[in-house]
């Protein structure tokens, strides 16, 4: 306790990573203000739960969650409340303003009020794991869903695509696996050509005709469930598969659309479209490390448009691009030389 | 009682129509033999109750209600089960040889043994409804889902489609809706074309922007809710929105390859492709009565292929479509020239 008034050594920021899957929440010592981050950056503690989507699961679990992971964090890491400087929340679910209060709300008394409380919508950490903090570019999120969240350096932000399957949220790993099950079942009635995807599928299913893929699908709507196919399809597009390569095509074009949309509604690229700003890559659909690359191809889709995209594929995690976020946050609302 | 020796003019047969939204049986009298049905039907009675998919409520309730409503026809018609002299069950989510047993296995007991009981899929009740009790031609029934089912005189049967928004029902009333959904996401991102379909879809949902039908999308993902919006795309066609003529030409083209698809399998349409075959056009999609006819063009799309298409309007509902096929069966078990 003596070392807090040591020019902040022991005061700490935290981060969170608040999704639909898991939440997780870093406790990061309050670096000192300076153009270059260690590295790797010193983590004191992590923690990790559940849920903390309020639409998923109510707003009372939600806070729970959110107030569990960072007791823990601060537990781990051996710091107590009032050592807290600032917080960055990011936070599946939170899209308006009223959002933003909602989860403030709930957060606001756990810590004194002298600590600095920043509530984002989860792409928000994502982006900034891949700048370091910096809330500026586009991030493109393609696991089960797909997003894509431009920001820039004078507050303003944009988003495409991730209004869910019904909305048509085509790139996405639900998206992409869909259309290969579709076609497996276009290629049994007739209405498709046939395509490795039918073995390869009913394989991994351990389902034995395309007929008993109705019966799947009804089962269990969950989305995850649905895009664990795609290593499947990217199996297939892999041995030369031309349905599944163009399911990937389409997918990449998808992808490639929704950062486009957000480049230009920013101006990210500047007025020529040729200025460089940072596009980064996350989730498991742009993460395959496979010889089919569905990331590298998106990639290339965005360069063809705007030359000066710089893909950035984050070392870190979303929930510490959320305590960089807290922590550039804060040195912005000092005074230009101090953190005190 | 005493009438039902003269020549069976007492007994009747009963034809249900078993769906995922309403159940109805209509019961008529056993008509002698002919190649000409009495315009109109006679029918003595009818009743309506709900839902007799199992899939979807169960076994329990799916039975009670095909029970339920089989009583009370017959209760309206003033004649005894022993008058009944066979039964044809179309029901929703009957695929196989093993649903059919299961659906006659919870039917059996409700009638005497001399009952014939003939169990099919519904879409054979709306085939039936065009072709007055004949099994031979394909039904395409395009409402909230759709499917194409075909049959022939020899007993074989095909379908395509009909296996849900996950696995591409793209023709159904959910598919044109969805993408009409899609396409205003996708004007508001900046990812697609304006399109009117932005104003309309709003209005109609009592929505102020885009951004709110992520919420309503999730708020209930009950598929009759999406589709009930076809009406606004087909309006936004008709005034000449090239977006939702779009959507629209993609339903037809979807449509018109699932029957494509299922003449093909059965060769409804002979060996040249050229013999003429019965199109049952059945569900709201294909019944607009617009001036932007979805069901005018999936019949020139099909007529393209197969110039024999017949297109039939049913005049008739499906499960008198159903009573028909309960009397044609009985007729050909019966030896040539009677029905006694």
């Amino acid at each position: 306790m003596g070392s807090e008034s040591e020019c902040g050594k022991s005061e700490v920021v935290l981060g969170v990573d608040g999704g639909t899957t898991s939440t997780v929440c870093v406790c990061m010592p309050l670096l000192p203000f300076s153009h270059h981050l260690p590295d790797p950056l010193p983590i004191l503690g992590r923690a990790a739960a559940g849920c903390s989507n309020y639409n998923s699961v109510g707003e009372d679990a939600a806070k729970d969650t959110l107030e569990k992971v960072m007791e823990e964090a601060l537990s781990q890491s051996g710091v107590k409340r009032s050592a807290v400087r600032a917080v960055c929340l990011g936070v599946s679910g939170v899209n308006h303003l009223k959002d933003e209060e909602r989860v403030l709300n709930w957060i606001r008394d756990f810590f004194p009020a002298h600590v600095k409380i920043y509530v984002h919508n989860d792409a928000v950490a994502a982006l900034a794991s891949g700048t370091m903090g910096k809330l500026h570019g586009c991030v493109l999120i393609a696991g089960t869903g797909s997003i894509s969240f431009g920001f820039t350096e004078d507050g303003r932000e944009a988003r495409a695509a991730g209004a869910g399957p019904v909305l048509g949220d085509w790139g996405s790993g639900y998206g992409i696996a869909s259309r290969g099950l579709t076609a497996v079942v276009r290629a049994h009635d007739g209405r498709g050509p046939q395509t490795m995807l039918t073995d390869h599928i009913l394989d991994s299913l351990g389902l034995s005709s395309p007929d008993e893929l109705i019966g799947w699908t009804y089962a269990d709507p969950s989305w995850a469930r649905i895009a664990a196919l795609v290593p499947v399809v990217v199996s297939c597009a892999e041995a030369g598969d031309q349905v599944a390569i163009e399911i990937l095509n389409n997918a990449v074009e998808e992808l490639g659309s929704s950062v486009k949309a957000v480049v230009q509604r920013l101006s990210l690229a500047g007025e020529d479209g040729k200025g460089s700003f940072p596009v980064v890559m996350v989730g498991g659909v742009l993460e395959a490390n496979r010889s089919w690359d569905i990331g590298r191809e998106v990639i290339n889709a965005i360069l063809k448009t705007y030359s000066g995209a710089c893909p950035i594929r984050p070392k870190v995690e979303p929930a510490i691009g959320a305590a960089l976020v807290a922590w550039n946050s804060l040195m912005k609302e000092l005074p230009a030389n101090g953190h005190r």
